[in-house]
């Protein structure tokens, strides 16, 4: 156990984790006099004291210990840290191995650096207490807890000569997605992809509470991880220089069991799945910080959380920060000009092996893009609108597999869903590949093995967290899912959207692929699952984030998802958002209307228009079931008021109903009045909720003419016609609306409205005899 | 391991079970001939298939175990199931029990009455295929998975004689949710709460893929289980008369480990957290089904998840199906009128003892309203508005202890939290109580103990989870959290919304207590954690839902967060989401001033307006900080330019911005054209996302007039002021934007924007100081 570190290397190593806790502290409490090279004084402490100290330095000390892994093994790492909160020790170990200062040279290594580093941290137009963007190393925001297991796995997928050092704070360790987290090993292959080195940090307290893992004994926990499927390796201690000892031995062994795993697996082939070693950490949280203040324990408390020292109208306190800051001697870790000592920034590793500059962390330094197939290859042909039924899902399913098979050499592409690629019609990929599965495997299973790319698990959290470390070290990928259950990560979805939106603004963050999501098996095809599965919501909960890396598309036909799906594949740093179902639909445009259909985003469907120049009424839609409805609202119309004049308006880009002040994809004031005219009544049929359409559009000119048609939350198990009907969105109702908005129709109206009872009536026996549900729309003449 | 069944009993039970299993098939596919008594011919067949097998001759099983055990045992329990697609089983056993005949008399114990049982299944206004509100017994939808167990240990708290049986699926295991609910063990007091079964149903496979916990070996899964915290009892097999055998045995072994742990608690004190027993039953997906379809394996495997015969293209899938349907031999559970015979029935335990008719299971039945102490005792009290600074949810805080206090006796209260009680500053419920916590206790811990009635645990999903499972069973919460973080159950509030509007419409399901959130670390005071912990969206989310179970409040101080949390605690079948600050802020109403503005949801702040009658402008605000803000603009204005008229409106209760027609709390158009005027312009300063305040008054005659700031995700770590500058919602730009829309004023515009721009500039130097960030705002006594 005391074979590792020769005891100089062991007191270097310690002299390295008193420089970057000397760093943390100071950036949480310094203003001024950064070296201490005078007695310390109020006027030397920021006036407002903001960040994480207690799980800082446990952090500093995994940082200097895998340092030393790295080097002796001339190991590609990166480093996940759960607890983000400590984010000053992230920042401290960028600057002391130099990539701090590499990306922002104003934070000089020497006392004005050292000055600088300190009042940017928590402060105005500074940088956020946490690991975010802005740090080197990390791809991995600090916020929101529960994803970092996740991210680490996605990131260790296709690389591997890589091994992603992880830590679990065990605070996260009790949210739901951490939990099952852990169960990612079934997923990892050993043989083609890098591995995750787990380590579970027991400090033993969150911000107010002990927490559950610190508190079930050692037996429990070792089963617990056992269960999971690691071998657990514990070190525990609070005597520094054991600690360190035993910490190094512990890392030699996982690094020479990570070793031993892939080794079997490249040279024998992957047979069982390996159980991998995982370190349990456990130093009191707040470590080498205040024992006490005013008589209450901090070190190993909760109170050590964030600020120990929170108030100095205590002189005294004053006092107690300085022998708090003396205690790492930083006299002997900087030289005279404030820079770390050389003697000590040997121990880091160098370039990109460096943990703040592995391009891993900054995966859009490594993006290749997809090669894909021309997805004109794909299209449903067709006579003319309407004539032809396709499940959309489906026709992409095939691009899809193709797009898969054009990058399996590249190893850059996988496909996510949660149990539900077959069911989402998107199975064609399985021709390709398998679904990934490194458990036990039985005769009965089809299309499962270690080399799968397909990944699928009943956790819409893993799916998310999986492909968004995938995404953030330079890989590609897309996610099909249920789109009543996306909103299971819709906290996740606004994590990365922020961390894109933040990317934005720092300027050596290379753009990645974007986050591509597929909703189907949507809310108006959800004939026996119901109400539960009903939730068109997701789309007003990504609008609410920065336009700049938000997108949403409703595809009304198949062809037009093809020419959305190949433009989200080839995008960056946006989060796509697609809306599309997967039952046999009729189909409206040819490949090549629907590319020009789609790069506009929005257009009048002049085939299913008459009089367009000078409407009665605009019936605009968006989403597939709205389309039909409409496309079936307007042949009743010619049918009951032959000479009414229609202009039909389809929206793909659910962002060009924006102003372009507020979206990039929002349509001019001018272009948009052309399409929805500035006077004329607009039935719109949406897909969703429908007051989201007059968020978008209530500063146009027309809004006051818009009469919105969605979903309402009415109806469960039912037919889908029945669905429509119960939310006012079928073509009756649609009919009913535009006559009884047009004024030379006036007469009509009475008439018009007990022909729309009548027919409900009729309706309700129809579906009581639960018989086909969507009437035939074929014939797109105008005989008017 | 035979001793518990005699042959007889086990034969009665199988009989029991196989029509229980007779009758799910038949709710899948008959609507004619349910007895069987012809040939069966494709017209007895529904057109359309809908449902789910392959969980439901497992959870079918388990009742009629769980039946015995109650009756021998004179047991009160409820079950609740995760794979809830399983709802014919269900309703299946609802109906032998004679409980499914008592809800809905239509459907008799006879052959009309199963014709009727069978065709209403998945049919349109018929019943969901899964388990549901309409469901007796149930408590659990079970449309999204991942929340049973944690529903069932909430029905379990403060409920010591009962004892939730609760079915674990192993494809539902793999979710965040249940992946940390198996923790909840460490939160039950075994003297004071029930006891919870968990039951793992390794039926191997999900909708397409087999289950990670089938696949990784016995002796991984049970250090997993005993890694959680319980003591794995395994079943396994798939011959029936076997496994009826040890089942019965591992159920008699379970319930007497329960009786043994909760005696030794309840007569020798709670000393040691118990290992809780649970069961493991490995039986085959789609049990008794057929053996094979086409050629391909059914039983057994994932095939079997939804409909394993699903055409009936082919002739003889018809007598697959007759032969499956006859396996059952019905003639042998049914008499000749088509009534369950009666020697069977008498199996079943009667009356409240049965678990679907279990009052438990229909909280209503047992809720009792709390004791609530007059809030107006904790008032802040004030000599005028901005005379006094408060922390809000401190103030709630007090309330809280003493209602906490006096329900003590009722055991009917708990407060839920991730860990944030005491951050949120409601700690003073600790005075009273303590923290719950089973596992190990330190020196150190303070307020921690078995007995705490304060639940916190890091997973804003557990929170959810036990709260909803204690409101269903007839109890009251409340829950506070992060504003940002509440997102994490967006889809759990989703299901219980929905829930909850199902419930409206079924006249047996009794009203239960509301589900109570406090958001607080709101947005506007991140000053620390930044962009990750800032975003208002969940109120976007949450309006969403159907009017007739939302409601959102943004009380503007203290005295208004009492009104109104005294208000959702009196509450019966809503989601209450409150938002409000946790920091200083200043107070403006008096306690009777602010019970009369939350009443009225919304209302003219007379004391801060002049010249009402006629406003130049009217300036509206909804939200703690935005009031502020707003307050100090109108100061700003009054400075500026003397002789203004301003009206102040302020909004508690948002929900009164939208039309009556759409929300029961709907302000009428003409009392909301006398607040908000119907030509005057509206300087609105919203809490949340701008957008949302067009998307709830777009229809108001105004609208056209009302401008609104709001969040924009702008601003990260910096000061409060900071953070509304950044988004356009400071007192200068509320200010300058009233000048802007104020005709008369159009000659002031050009002054008052260099004016804007120059106080900005201040603004920068300001905040770069890092100094105080809110001037005072006292002196209301207007001037011109």
């Amino acid at each position: 156990m005391f074979d590792v570190l020769s005891d100089d290397l062991m007191q270097k190593m310690d002299a390295y984790w008193r420089a970057a806790n000397y760093l943390s502290v100071g950036q949480i409490y310094l203003q001024d006099n950064p070296l201490l090279e005078q007695p310390l004084r109020i006027e030397h402490i920021k006036p407002r004291l903001l960040g994480h100290w207690g799980t800082t330095p446990g952090l500093n000390l995994l940082y200097v210990h895998l340092n030393r892994l790295i080097s002796a093994h001339d190991l590609d790492m990166i480093y996940i840290i759960g607890p983000g909160h400590g984010g000053p020790g992230l920042v401290a170990n960028s600057y002391l191995e130099g990539s701090y200062t590499e990306r922002y040279p104003a934070i000089e290594r020497n006392r004005n650096g050292l000055q600088r580093l300190f009042r940017q941290f928590s402060w105005p137009n500074g940088v956020p207490s946490h690991v975010s963007p802005e740090t080197p190393g990390s791809i991995h925001e600090g916020g929101e807890l529960g994803y970092s297991l996740a991210h680490a796995y996605g990131a260790a997928f296709d690389n591997p000569d890589l091994i992603v050092a992880c830590i679990v704070g065990d605070g996260e360790a009790e949210t739901g997605a951490l939990a099952t987290s852990w169960h990612s090993n079934k997923f990892l292959n050993p043989a083609r992809d890098g591995a995750v080195l787990p380590i579970l940090h027991l400090n033993g307290f969150k911000i107010a509470n002990p927490t559950i893992l610190a508190r079930i004994g050692r037996q429990e926990l070792t089963d617990l991880m056992r269960g999971y499927g690691y071998e657990p390796i514990v070190v525990e201690g609070d005597d520094p220089k054991l600690v360190h000892h035993t910490l190094a031995a512990a890392l030699e062994r996982a690094l020479a069991d990570i070793r031993a795993i892939q080794a079997a697996a490249r040279h024998q082939g992957v047979t069982v799945r390996p159980r991998w070693p995982m370190i349990i950490l456990r130093t009191p949280k707040g470590w080498t910080g205040p024992k006490q203040v005013d008589g209450k324990q901090i070190e190993g408390t909760w109170r050590a959380h964030q600020v120990p020292i929170a108030s100095f109208k205590d002189p005294t306190h004053v006092q107690l920060l300085e022998a708090w800051l003396r205690s790492y001697r930083p006299e002997e870790l900087f030289d005279a000009s404030g820079k770390f000592r050389d003697d000590l920034a040997v121990l880091a590793p160098t370039g990109h092996r460096r943990m703040s500059a592995n391009p891993h962390a900054n995966g859009g330094e490594l993006l290749q893009p997809l090669s894909l197939p021309d997805f004109h290859g794909y299209a449903v042909t067709q006579s003319g609108p309407g004539t032809v039924k396709a499940e959309a899902t489906r026709v992409l399913g095939a691009f899809l597999r193709d797009v898969m098979k054009s990058n399996l050499d590249a190893k850059n592409f996988r496909l996510f869903g949660p149990d539900e690629t077959a069911s989402n019609r998107l199975d064609a990929v399985l021709e390709v590949t398998d679904k990934e599965w490194m458990a036990e495997i039985e005769d009965v299973d089809v299309a499962l093995g270690p080399d799968g790319r397909v990944m699928e698990v009943l956790s819409e959290h893993l799916c998310q967290g999986w492909l968004e470390g995938y995404l953030l070290t330079g890989r590609h990928g897309f996610f099909s899912c249920y789109e009543a259950f996306i909103h299971i990560v819709g906290s996740m979805f606004n994590q990365h959207a922020k961390w894109l939106k933040t990317c934005d603004a720092i300027p050596w963050r290379r753009p990645i692929a974007s986050l591509n999501y597929l909703l189907t098996s949507h809310v108006w095809r959800q004939d026996h699952n119901g109400l539960s599965h009903q939730d068109p919501g997701f789309i007003d909960h990504v609008v609410n984030k920065k336009a700049s890396v938000v997108r949403v598309y409703l595809p009304p036909d198949a062809n037009c998802l093809l020419s959305v799906a190949d433009h989200c594949l080839r995008s960056r740093n946006y989060v796509n958002l697609i809306v599309a179902g997967k039952q046999p639909e009729w189909q409206w445009l040819d490949i090549d209307s629907a590319v020009r259909h789609c790069s506009a985003g929005a257009g009048i469907w002049h085939w299913a228009s008459n009089g367009e120049d000078d409407p009665d009424v605009v019936m605009a839609c968006a989403g597939d079931v709205p389309t039909l409805e409409t496309l079936a609202a307007v042949m009743l119309l010619r049918e009951y008021v032959p000479d009414i004049r229609v202009r039909v308006v389809n929206v793909v880009d659910l962002m060009v109903l924006q102003p372009s002040s507020e979206h990039p994809h929002g349509l001019d004031d001018k272009r948009f009045d052309e399409i929805f005219t500035v006077d004329k009544p607009v039935v719109f049929a949406f897909h969703g909720y429908p007051w989201l359409i007059h968020r978008l559009t209530y500063r146009r000119r027309n809004h006051f003419n818009i009469h919105v048609r969605g979903y309402k939350e009415e109806g469960s198990t039912t037919t889908p016609f029945d669905m429509v009907v119960l939310n006012d969105l079928d073509r009756y109702r649609l009919a009913l609306d535009a006559i009884r908005r047009i004024p030379r129709l006036a007469g009509e109206v009475e008439a018009a409205t007990a022909r729309y009872w009548a027919t409900m009536q009729r309706h309700k026996l129809y579906i009581g005899e639960h018989g086909d549900d969507m009437p035939e729309v074929r014939d797109w003449s105008w005989q008017g």
